[in-house]
């Protein structure tokens, strides 16, 4: 008996469908910001996602854990862990790693390995500057997604991506028609879009269609829920993993630390219903 | 008393004078290829990095471990220890993290942490389409070294680095002079140019003036010696790093890889010096 496996697509469009939510919570666990319950306990980087995720798990669509903040630490145990926890636990929501990876074909090749078969994301953040072939070996699991860095939500972010390219449109754009003319094939892309910049993801959203866009930003990183949402959502609504991470995590360091996350993915996540319909 | 850090760029400039080569060694450790005797081995990879560090030593100006290999099989400890060993065994010689990353600030202060303060390196290869700001935080560490991309060394790299901007060059000529004009205040830059494009070094290193080059793809990628040399070389001549990797690691998987290893580091580095002088 084969096993078909769902695509990444097909698994984003039930967890829409079956959460009613965009919303996606960002793990950037930084052990100085945790509650002091934790402070003392063994495991702390594990048990502080996994309270996180449990609290946060009604609103969302998925959960997004950033890598550096687990190897900065020396936690990948930690992070195997949390992924495969979530993977278990909720099968029905994705799970992006958010790495940012891009290097030539034999060391991305690696990069997939780790993303896909040791996190067991569903998708992977990925950088466009090295092309193609730097994004090839991820295509090459077919029932995962790459998620192409496009318009990134901070200010240095217009260095480079904001240079007009010789057919007069900028860099960020050249790379959204790339992506979804071309190495969109076989459906296996998203797109990252950051939130404070709604006009460029009105944009983005205008050339790719139904594409899925990730967009950071939103809470510590100042980004309007509203602007985001009337800029990126598709022509039938939804679309959008809209991440925040600090502004949840982050919301309480006391024994309450859980309800406060649960209290502030509920609040957002509402505000996102709201302003999509 | 205060002890004053050599700056990344006076190590490396150090370790061309006494070492008199421009070969550094790049560390793609994948077990499939290892030799038979450490097939069953516990701690293989640690074991054939050592093999290759010890063997390669004397030809070389650096290492260079390229993170993936070590993450795509949850061997982060190994990678701790071997930089751990070539910091104390040869600290003359430079630590190229080669990990290629790219993100906004408060995470890439985490993979600063990760790269400088976890792994010891001298210097990180670092993406640049996210812009100054994602880079900051590594200048922050005043001691260390940033080598950010430029010109990749893949077929794909002309996706996007090749595309005119503006002002009419090409995208990898606009980062090299970014990167020569503004990131490099505190001479703390270098840049990634790949082999197989030799007359684009040529242009780069005219650009930059003797900003270091680090230089991947001669060797497995097929990459020319001699004109890779000519086109790189400062006026004084040196100013490279020119990595090899697969072609030193896995010159013999029988019981002679450490003196084949030996071999092919001593002949690619006398190549290069020929062509340098």
């Amino acid at each position: 008996m084969v096993i078909k496996m769902a695509k990444f697509i097909d698994k984003l469009n039930k967890s829409w469908l079956k959460s009613g939510s965009q919303l996606m919570v960002g793990l950037d666990p930084d052990p100085s910001r945790f509650p002091e319950e934790l402070k003392t306990q063994d495991n702390a980087v594990y048990e502080f996602c996994k309270g996180i995720v449990d609290a946060t798990a009604p609103y969302v669509c998925g959960f997004k854990p950033q890598i550096a903040y687990f190897s900065s630490i020396g936690a990948e145990t930690e992070l195997e862990k949390i992924c495969a926890y979530i993977r278990s636990k909720y099968p029905e929501l994705v799970l992006v790693l958010d790495a940012k990876r891009g290097d030539i074909g034999a060391t991305a090749s690696q990069y997939a390995k780790e993303a896909y078969d040791r996190y067991l994301a569903d998708a992977v953040t990925l950088n466009p500057y090295m092309g193609f072939d730097s994004v090839e070996p991820y295509l090459a699991y077919s029932n995962k997604g790459v998620i192409v860095l496009c318009r990134t939500s901070n200010p240095g972010g217009s260095d480079i991506q904001f240079l007009n390219v010789a057919d007069g449109q900028p860099l960020y754009m050249h790379v959204a028609a790339m992506v979804a003319d071309s190495w969109n094939a076989d459906r296996q892309c998203a797109l990252v879009v950051g939130a404070t910049f709604p006009n460029e993801i009105a944009k983005v959203r205008n050339r790719v269609g139904d594409m899925p866009l990730l967009i950071p930003g939103i809470g510590a990183q100042g980004g309007d829920i509203q602007a985001t949402v009337k800029a990126g959502r598709t022509s039938k609504g939804k679309g959008m993993m809209i991440n925040s991470s600090r502004a949840i995590l982050y919301a309480s360091s006391n024994s309450d630390w859980r309800e406060a996350a649960a209290l502030a993915a509920r609040k957002t996540y509402i505000a996102i219903n709201n302003a999509d319909s």
